[in-house]
């Protein structure tokens, strides 16, 4: 579903990466702990800040952005993603491998859209204490379980040794939004709104190219019109929105040097009805 | 003080890490020109971003964060600390040992707790104008005296070579915050309120265990009173905050999926007055 | 202009450092895309986040932070620059040499200030499709074009093979804010507020040293008037802005403790009238 395309993989020898995702925020040190946690078990560790500002306890835009981010990052990445409301309780601590990358986390449907994206491949439930912290937390599992068996994966330990298996059937996940047709409209939605406010859909490749080749299209949302489109936000008028595919591919609404977030007062969630899409056009 | 376990140290042949710590924000990249200067005398140092977010000038709240974080950090790691609004005046600037990692910064308070935390070890003042920026300034000593000493300890000069000896009997510190029995009354504070609205205390282990444990225990904050407790965020029902101990074992107050800060209208330093806390609790 | 001074270079044989200065934000996770895609090509790459947090769109402001902070870093630092409204568009994709760094950025201003600050030795298009991600967007070229060419060039290869040569004469710029002699008066201009309210100005070395030894020097910013003079932020008396020479040389005027910039109700581009400054004080 995502179009980003993949680097090379990086030679066998050179250090792991892990990449890091919470809604912990920067200001109260919980991502730097989890960093300094990881270099104690794994000091070649090369660490990547994907975000900590996913916002708080929102499983949803977290797993957004991992949807939209992943695929950028080489072979043997380790995503250790921290958006947890039920640390602590009867959910449980993952650790699997998609298309191979490795996702370290809570079974809360953080990781819906990446079992979507790729092809699962072994899940473990991290249950082997001899992998977390001594005398750890019941509230901060992204320092005392997800950063020590994330540094141990990165050290080589196996996916089978963290913890037990799971079956794939079990994990938890939510429904991905997905655009529908009501008739002769295509009616998608506003998956996600960036510092820039561009506004994403969950119309995805390879509808998006479907989309803006159509003849006459038209979005709706709320009370406005889009009937423009471009390749990128420059081609737009000022002031004034249009469509595009976004750098993930997903069909967007945009605004020059603006923000189509205020432009049209929406909110993540929006309903965009797209007139004028040829039924066949996915 | 704090029981946030501490990894296995890691082994000496292995990258330094030195850990920041400002209250610089990251929007004016002075962040980022600290990290460039370290990299310039020690290439291979890893970096870790504890927090740029101190509000500004908060010697107070600077110090709670190195309090609760710097023991999950492996031996040998630098903290370079720099709330400073004395910079360029009388304050002296300093690094020390502490139980294994190192402390850089002014001598205005910002280690009050570590020195409480550990034993406090060698300590210097940063005199030695051979291991500053040359040409530097009297406003940005994190770039001009912090940054580069901390870099050169890092690379293994050692802490008597970067200035001359100070008398731990001079540092300067602030009275750290107590709770304080009043009769029957256990009278705490809140000392830190995080992204998630949770209110961290000065209740400390192995207070936090007590207070938990006693069978009838009631916390009134302003005209709320708290009686629920817990293990995590999730033990606690809805829009009803809870007592739980927090991941550096103070005793905090939460709301599931909520903010305590928020819907108790609380904000720091305000007083928890405990009832029902055994005067043997601790 | 810029006095910070530059430390030694790094090396040789050390990892080659990137410096990233976008207006992206790091909430939508745009910084660890570009930091994955670098780390793909050059996994020992040491990353740098030098300001994600420029204003949206806001050329002028990402180009005087660069002006601040580039020669903070070791000669063969390469600053990959992302603010760039039209992305996708017209503009060239650069990459040059100054002073022994390395810029990667849009051709639309950014580098307006390093241009005047060193020495430009070789310019390029980055047109060379073979050092872009296959399949990329006409909205990201921050991971589409301007990391994976970052990341070649710190894995050595040379500008020449990236793309074109660029005729210098022919690079976009702005005019850089300037003080002007207005009579007796020298009228500069506020260029940058910092997180702290500090406001900077266009006067920069030797000028700087110039006007803050006149013996009766007085600012004029709207309605308030600032004589007070120190070498540093706790010389002034509560609540009383003063001038002094901020860390990257240029005159500031600051509040003890405070901020300048509410306390005196200053937006960027603001005039600062300066009376009492002889002629040839530069």
């Amino acid at each position: 579903m995502d179009v980003s395309p993949s680097p090379p993989p990086a030679a066998a020898a050179t250090p792991p990466i892990l990449a890091l995702l919470t809604d912990f925020g920067t200001a109260d040190g919980y991502p730097g702990v989890m960093h300094g946690v990881i270099l104690g078990h794994a000091p070649t560790a090369r660490i990547v800040h994907l975000s900590h500002e996913v916002p708080a306890q929102d499983i949803v835009a977290g797993a957004w952005l991992l949807h939209t981010a992943w695929r950028s990052f080489p072979l043997g990445t380790i995503f250790v993603c921290v958006v947890d409301p039920g640390v602590g309780g009867a959910r449980r601590a993952l650790a699997c491998a998609v298309d191979g990358r490795y996702f370290v986390g809570p079974d809360n449907g953080l990781f819906s859209y990446v079992y979507a994206d790729g092809t699962l491949g072994v899940v473990v439930q991290l249950d082997n204490p001899r992998y977390h912290l001594g005398g750890g937390s019941a509230t901060f599992h992204g320092r005392d379980i997800f950063a020590p068996c994330a540094a141990h994966l990165a050290n080589g330990t196996p996916l089978a040794v963290l913890g037990s298996p799971v079956d794939a059937a079990t994990l938890v996940t939510f429904a991905l939004p997905q655009p529908v047709w009501q008739g002769a409209t295509l009616l998608a939605h506003v998956t996600h709104i960036d510092r820039f406010g561009n506004l994403l859909t969950d119309v995805a490749p390879p509808l998006t190219a479907g989309v803006l080749a159509a003849p006459q299209v038209a979005a709706q949302i709320g009370a406005a019109q889009v009937t423009a489109r471009g390749r990128t936000f420059g081609d737009g008028a000022p002031d004034t929105p249009l469509l595009l595919a976004d750098s993930s591919g997903h069909l967007a609404i945009a605004v020059r040097n603006g923000s189509a977030a205020a432009l049209l007062g929406v909110t993540r969630g929006a309903e965009v009805a797209l007139h004028g899409v040829p039924h066949d056009a996915s």
